[in-house]
């Protein structure tokens, strides 16, 4: 263990797309993937493989319904998935010390 | 560009042993080699790749001297490396919102 505490951080979450999802969802709770998509600006291609990790580690559901004529997909952050941002916000907490002013 | 900022969070600094080495940095100015590497609790091997991206980027400066019989390295944060580490920071804060604790 390093004293630096910079394992703590989790990669699956840290990695930039992801922890954008991550803190969207930890304050939004919910988000459509169009919205996502728009907030984060990214492709949809992109998006599904690192939403995909992160629902591969249990941290957020992902929901398909059809609306009319058109699907609709929901992704949430878990239980699991709110608690491991919470861990991950204190890991990094912890590596950089004072130094972030929020 | 996206709302949610991540596009401003430098890839450099980012990945968690360049962060550990950039925050270590922030704080102590100038660490030698050793001490950095038991610190941050990794290889001499995955550090020294991690720096030279760093030095590449111009925000680490490496010195090595003879000290008597043994190579001393020092390693250093340059005025580049402390401005794009506080954007880094600023960023970051961006991303998370109000999340973070400190």
């Amino acid at each position: 263990m390093s004293d630096s505490g910079i394992e703590k951080i989790s990669e699956i979450i840290h990695g930039r797309l992801r922890l954008g999802v991550m803190a969207y969802l930890a304050n939004a709770e919910a988000a459509s993937l169009t919205e996502l998509k728009a907030v984060l600006d990214v492709t949809q291609g992109n998006l599904s493989i690192q939403m995909r990790k992160l629902e591969d580690a249990g941290y957020i559901a992902i929901d398909k319904a059809i609306v009319g004529r058109k699907s609709l997909t929901t992704v949430r952050i878990t239980p699991e998935g709110r608690a491991a941002f919470v861990a991950y916000l204190e890991a990094l907490s912890g590596v950089l010390g004072g130094q972030l002013k929020t």
